[in-house]
C-alpha cells in the first residue's frame, strides 16, 4: 500500500492551502515541481512516496473554507488565478475531510480533547486506507508558554490531562495525539509541539519520528547560506541587522509581541552557531498589512577584514512565504514518512536543512545541512516494515 | 629548514603591497589574522609554514616603491595609517629584494627573458636560504591572448623561445621560469599564466604544483555562497544581473574592454555550473575612479518558486579588494608550499575555494570547495621530502 | 464642443494599450485615478478636458490587436485580470478606429506618406466630431538619425518629400502630418519627432503647441527628485552609477545599441544640469527578458560632505513602466489640448515635469518643474477661442 | 563690528567638535566648504557673517576635551587624521572658553542656574567683543518631558524658578538664559528648548529670533526629497518603512526608548504632511555600537500606481551624521544672526529647510523649504540696526 496521509494542523491557512492546491496541481499536471527539494536527482534513489500519493486532511478552527482561502491567495498574486477554479473539486473533497481543531486551551487541555484529536487521525487513516499518516503543524504561531511540571514530566502530563488541567499549548496537544495515533510529526511553526520533554518517552514508545522546527524559507535561509561564507573566510562579522516586513495572517499574528517572541528566538539562535559569536544588531519582525502575502526582508552585515578593513554586505529578499513554504511541506511529509518506514523514532536531525531551529543538531549552515540530508537519502534504505 | 619564499609578480601593486605589509604586521604583532583562512582551527593539524616564516621578493615593472604604495593605500583608508611608518624598515628590506619584471612582450618572448626571470628566482632562494619558493602572480590583468602553436605544443614553445618570437603573455613567461626554477605557482589573476597546455609537461617533469585562477574575493564569492542555495531549494533562477563598480589600479586596467574580457569570462563561468543552467542578465565591470580602492557590487536575482511565484533577491557588496585578497595570498602561498612538500605536481583542485575559475574541477559552490579544502588539509600529510 | 481626440502613434503597444484601457476604466468607474497628475487639486481651476471626454484613435504597424495586447498585460500582472474582458467592447470600438502606420522609412519618406497620415487625422476628427486632436507618439524607440539638410531646412524638407527621398525618421513624419492637420503633438519617446528644426516654422504657422520628450517615469524621475537635494545641501556628488534592467517590448528595442543611444542621451543630460557638473559613473540599460513588463533600476551615488567625509546613497526602483506612463499620457493629452485652446504654439516648457529631456528649458529638477506646471495651470486661462 | 559668537550647548560632542574644527579648517584654508549651504551662490547677496568671523564658546557637562574628541573622530574616519594636530592651537583656545553646563535638573531648575548660564553668555560676548551671539543646542537628546504648569504659563515659570522647583528640561533652561541674554537660539536637537509656550513672551520681549528643531541630515532629508515626488505624481504610498542603524554617542543616547521618543516623533510628523495621509510601516532607530559614527538607514516604500499596479522604491543611506550636521550648524548660526540683525523675533519658519520638525510652518517638502529659504535671503535686507 502506498498512499500516505498528510494531516495539516491549520489546514485552511495560507501555507496549508498552497500545499494542498499545489499537490493537486502537480498531480493533475497543471503545475511543475519548482521549489520541491525532494524532486531533485539526489533523492531519486530513496523511493520516497510520490507527491501524487499524498492524501490530505487536517484540523482548523477557522470557518473560511479551502476554496475561499485559495481564491484569496490567487487574488493576492500568490497563486495563479486559473488554478483554484480548475482544481475546485479536489479542494472540496479535501475540505470535506477536515475536522474541527482544538480552539481555546486557556482553561487547560483535557483527556477528552486529545482523545478526540487522536480519533480524528485514526478515522482519517482508515477511511482513506493509508499506509501511514504524517501530521504537519501549520497553525498560527502561539505565544511562548510558561514553565509547568506537566511540560517536563510525562506522568505529570498524564495526570493533568486526566483532571482536565494540562497547561500545554494546543500544538503540544496535537503532537500528543499524533504520537498516540502512531503518526510521524513535523513541527513547521515555532510552536512548542513535540519539543515538550514530557513527550519524549511517548515518541520513543510509539516508535514515531518527528522533525522541526520553524520552516526556514526566507531571510533566515539566506543567512544560513551567507554566514558560513564569512566564517570560512575568517572575516569577522561585527554586526548583523535584520528587518522583516510582512502582512498576511502570519504577519497579523506576529504583530502581537507575545507571539513574535518564539519566532524571534528561533531566528536568532542560528547566527551565533554559524559565526562562533553573537554579533551586534537588531532583529525586527514588523507587521505591514499593505504588503499582504509578500514579505520583504533587509539584512545589513558589517564585517572586518585583514588589517581592520571595514566592509559591508546588505541584501533585500522579496518573496511569497506561502509559495516558499508549501513545497517544503510536501518534502517534509515525504521525508518523515520515509524515516518512519525506516523505523526511525524521535527527533530527525537530518532534516535540519528545512528549519530555522533544527532539533537534534547545532548545525545551522545550509550547505552542511544539505550534505547531511542528501547523505541520509542516498544511504541504502533499511526499511523496518 | 623552514623559511619559505613568496615571490610576487606585480610586487608593488595594491594586493601585493597589502600582503607584504600585512605579513610584516602579523609577524610583529601589530595586526591580527582576520581574513586569513589558514589560521582557522581546521588547518591546525596540517603544519603549514607560519606567516612569520614567509620571506618576500618579486618582480614589477612600476617604479613606485613599496613604501609609497603602502602610504597611498593608507591614505585611501585601505590600511591603517600607523602601519606603513611603523613597518618602514621591513618594507624597505623587501623593496631591495625586488627585481625588474618582464615589460613589453609584444615583440615576442626570448630565451634570454625567461632565463633571466629564472635566475632571479634561484638567486632569491639562495640568498635567503629558503626551503622552497612559491611564485604568486598579482600583476595587472592582461588582454586575452590569441591562439598560437606555441601555446599548445611544448616543443613549438621551446623553439619559439630560441628564436625570440614566442607569442605568449608575460604571465606565461613568468610561469615558465617558475616551473624551470622548481617553484610552485599561484595564478591569482585571470591571466593565462601556467594554464598554457604547452606548460603541462614542464610542470610534470619539474614536479611542481600550481593553483589558480583569479582570486574569488567579492561579488563572485557571494554568488558562490548563494547560487547553491537556490539550486538545493529547487528554486528556478530566471535572471542574475551583476554590476561591479571599482576604481583603483585594477579598475583602470579593466576599463579597457580587451583586459576585462578574461575577467568577465572567469566571473561568468561559475553560475552556470552551480545552477545547472545559464540565466538571463548582464555582467558589468565599470571603472569609477571616484571609488578609489573601494569596490561596490550590486546583484539582482529574479527567481521562480512553487506554482510560478515570482520573487527576487538583491545584494550590495561594499569591500576593499586588496584587504580581501591579501590574506588569501598568504593562505595560498602556505598551501602551495604544503602541496609541494607533499610531492604534488600539476593543478591543485583542492584550492578551488580561493578562485573564480578553479583549475582541475568544475565545482564552484563555496561550501563544497570548503569541504574539499579542509578534507585535504585534515588528511595525514605524506611528505615527499 | 468638448470631446477631445487622442491619436496614439504605436497605439497597440504597452503604454498605449494601458492608457486606452485605463481611460475606459476610469470613465466606467471600474478604476480610480491614482497616478493621474491632472486629477490633483492644483489643476481643478484649469478646466481641462475630462478623462471621460477623451476619444482614442491611432496608428500602429503591428497586427496584435488592442484586446490581445491588453490580455497579455493582464497576464503579466500589469493590469488587473478582470479589466480587459469587462471593457472588451470599448477596446474593440477603439481598435476599429486604428489605422495602418508608416512602416519602413529606410527608402525615404514620400509626400504621399505624410498626406495619408494627415488624412487619417482629419478623418478621425470629423468622424468623431472632436473639438481638437492631440497626437501622442508612443511608438518604439528609433535609432538616432544621421544629419541631413532636410532636418534643418524647411524648404529642403518640402523638396525631399516631393521627390520621395526625405531621410527623416518615422516619428518626424508623424509630427509633420500632425502639424499640417493642426493637431498638438506630444513626443513621449526619445524619438526625434517634432524636434527637427525644419519643423519649427510649420508649428508656428499652424499655431500648434508641442511637448516632449521622453516620458520621465522611473529611475530618471527619482534622480530628478534626489539630485537637487544634493545640490541644495552643497554636497559634492562624485559618482552616480545607474543600471536599468527591463524586459518587455521597450526592452527588446533598447537591446539594440543603436536604439538605446537616444534613450541614454536623454537620461544623461539632466544630471549635469541639476548638479552643476557631470559626475563619474556608468549608465546602463539592459534587456532582461525574464523581467517582462517589470523594470528594476539601481542607482549608486557616492558623495562627499564637510571635511571630505565620503558617504553614499543607493536606491532600487521596481516599477511597471506602462502603469507609470499611461496616466501621464492622459495628463499630457489634457494639458496639450489646454495649451492649444489657450492659443499657444511651439514648445511647451511648462510640461518639463513629465519629461527626461524637456524642450524649451534647462530645468530638470522635479520640484521646480512642478512649480512651473502648477503655476501655469493656476493662472487665469486666456482662451484663444 | 562683525565678529559673531556661536555658543554651543554640548560643545564637546561629535557635532559640536566637527563644527568648531571645521570652521577653524575653513578659516585657515585647510579645508573647503563642501556641505555649507550658505556658501552657495543663492546666499551671496545676503551679506551673512563669514565663517571666518564666527567665534566659538559653549557649555558641556563632559570632561573629554575638544582635542580628545577631535582625535577620536579622526580615528573613526569622520575627520581627516591630519586636521586635529594641525589645528590644535585653535581647539585649545576654544576649549579655554567653554564653561560647565547644567547637569542634573531632576531636582528642579533654580533661579541661580539660569542666572549663571546667562552670565556665561554675557561674559563671552564681552570678552570676545562680539556683535551678537547665537546659542545652538547640540546636547544629548533628552527624554520627552511631562506636562507642568510652568511649561505653558510664563508667570508660573518665573515663580518656579524662584523656588528652585522648575520642572523644565535643561534645554529649556539654556533657552531661557539665551533669551534673557538677548541671544538668538537654534534648537538643533529634538529637545524642547525654546518650544515651551511659557518662553514665547520672553522671546518677544527680548526681540530674539529662534529656529528649530532637530537637524535634518540623513534619512529624513531623503524622505523630504522623495515624498513630494510621490505626491506630485499622484502615486499612492501604501507603506513606508524606515530603519536607522547608528552607533556613536547619539546612538547610545537613543538606545534608551525614553530618549528615542522625541526623536521618533519629529521624524514621523513630516511624512503625513507631505503625503496627505499616514502610510503603514515601522520607524526604527537602533543602536549598533559597531557602526561607530557611521549611520546606515534603509527605507522601503511600497506604492500603488494607475489601475492598482504595485511597485516599490527602497534606498540605503550611508553617512556620517557629524559631517552632515556640522556645516549646517555654521549655516544656522549665520542665518540666525542675519535674522537677528534684521530685527526678527520668535520662530523662523524660513529655516525649515534645516529641520525634521520645523517651527512655524507645516511645510516638510525639501524643495519648497529651499524656495522659502532662498527667497528670504534674496530679499533686500532691511536691517534693524
Ligand atoms: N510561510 C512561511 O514561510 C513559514 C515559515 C516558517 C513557519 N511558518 C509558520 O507556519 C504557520 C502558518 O503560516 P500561515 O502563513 O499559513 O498562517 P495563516 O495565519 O494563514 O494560517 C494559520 C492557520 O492556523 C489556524 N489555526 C489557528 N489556531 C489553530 C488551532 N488551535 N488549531 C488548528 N488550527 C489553528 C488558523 O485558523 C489558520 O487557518 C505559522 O505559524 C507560521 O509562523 C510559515
Ligand atoms: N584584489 C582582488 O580582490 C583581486 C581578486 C582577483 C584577482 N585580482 C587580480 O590581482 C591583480 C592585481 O590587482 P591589484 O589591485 O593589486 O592591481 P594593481 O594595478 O594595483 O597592481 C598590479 C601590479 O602589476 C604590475 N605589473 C603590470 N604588468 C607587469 C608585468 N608584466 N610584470 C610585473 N609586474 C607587472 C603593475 O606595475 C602593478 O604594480 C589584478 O590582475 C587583479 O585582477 C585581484
Ligand atoms: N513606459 C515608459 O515608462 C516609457 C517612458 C518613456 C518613454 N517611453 C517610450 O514609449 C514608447 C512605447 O513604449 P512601450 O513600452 O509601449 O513599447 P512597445 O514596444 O510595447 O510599443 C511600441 C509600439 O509602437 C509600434 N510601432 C513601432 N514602429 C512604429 C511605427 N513606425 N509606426 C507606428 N507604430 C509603430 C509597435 O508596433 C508597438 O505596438 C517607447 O519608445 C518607450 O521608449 C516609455
Ligand atoms: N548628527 C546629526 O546628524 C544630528 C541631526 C539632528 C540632531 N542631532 C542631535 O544633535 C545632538 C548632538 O549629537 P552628537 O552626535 O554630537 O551627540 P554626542 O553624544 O556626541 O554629544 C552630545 C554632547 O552633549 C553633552 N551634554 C549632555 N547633556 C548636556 C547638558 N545638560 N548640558 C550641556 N551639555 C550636555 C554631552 O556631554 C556631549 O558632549 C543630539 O541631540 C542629536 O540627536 C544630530
Ligand atoms: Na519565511
Ligand atoms: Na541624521
Amino acid at each position: 500500500m502506498t498512499r500516505v496521509g498528510v494531516w495539516l494542523i491549520g489546514a485552511r491557512g495560507s501555507v496549508a492551502t498552497t500545499a494542498v492546491l499545489g499537490a493537486l496541481a502537480v498531480r493533475s499536471g497543471a503545475a511543475g515541481r519548482t521549489g520541491c527539494v525532494t524532486e531533485r536527482p539526489e533523492f531519486a534513489g530513496a523511493r520516497l512516496p510520490g507527491i501524487g500519493d499524498l492524501v490530505f486532511g487536517g484540523h482548523d478552527v477557522s470557518e473560511t473554507g479551502l476554496r475561499e482561502s485559495a481564491e484569496r491567495l490567487a487574488g493576492a498574486g500568490v497563486l495563479p488565478a486559473h488554478l483554484p477554479p480548475a482544481l475546485a473539486d479536489g479542494l472540496d473533497r479535501t475540505e470535506r475531510g477536515l475536522r474541527r481543531g482544538l480552539d481555546d486551551v486557556s482553561g487547560g487541555v483535557r483527556r477528552g480533547d486529545v482523545d478526540r484529536l487522536e480519533a480524528d487521525l485514526r478515522e482519517f487513516s482508515e477511511r482513506e486506507a493509508l499506509e501511514r499518516v504524517v501530521v504537519v503543524d501549520l497553525s498560527s504561531t502561539e505565544p511562548r508558554p510558561g514553565a509547568y511540571a506537566e511540560h517536563t514530566d510525562a506522568d505529570a502530563l498524564e495526570a493533568a490531562l486526566d483532571t482536565g488541567t494540562a497547561r500545554i499549548p494546543a500544538s503540544s496537544a496535537y503532537a500528543y495525539a499524533a504520537l498516540r495515533a502512531g503518526c510521524a510529526f513535523v513541527e513547521f511553526t515555532p510552536n512548542t509541539g513535540p519539543r515538550l520533554p514530557a513527550l519524549a518517552r511517548l515518541a520513543d514508545r510509539s516508535g514515531v519520528p518527528w522533525a522541526g522546527s520553524d520552516g526556514k524559507t526566507g531571510e533566515t535561509l539566506v543567512k544560513s547560506a551567507l554566514a558560513p561564507m564569512f566564517a570560512a573566510r575568517a572575516l569577522h562579522v561585527r554586526s548583523w541587522s535584520s528587518v522583516n516586513l510582512l502582512g498576511g495572517g502570519d504577519g497579523a499574528t506576529l504583530a502581537d509581541p507575545a507571539n513574535a517572541e518564539s519566532k524571534l528566538a528561533s531566528k536568532a539562535r542560528g547566527l551565533e552557531h554559524m559565526l562562533g559569536h553573537g554579533p551586534d544588531g537588531p532583529l525586527h519582525i514588523d507587521y505591514v498589512p499593505d504588503l499582504g502575502d509578500a514579505k520583504v526582508a533587509w539584512d545589513h552585515v558589517s564585517f572586518e577584514g585583514f588589517l581592520g578593513a571595514r566592509m559591508s554586505l546588505q541584501f533585500t529578499w522579496s518573496g511569497y512565504d506561502s509559495a516558499l513554504a508549501a513545497p517544503l511541506v510536501l518534502d517534509l511529509a515525504r521525508l518523515a514518512a520515509h524515516a518512519h518506514r525506516q523505523g526511525r523514532s524521535g527527533p530527525l536531525p537530518e532534516l535540519a536543512f528545512f528549519f530555522k531551529d533544527p532539533v537534534g543538531t547545532r548545525e545551522h549552515g545550509l550547505a552542511e545541512q544539505w550534505r547531511a540530508l542528501t547523505s541520509w537519502c542516498a544511504a541504502p534504505a533499511e526499511e523496518a516494515e
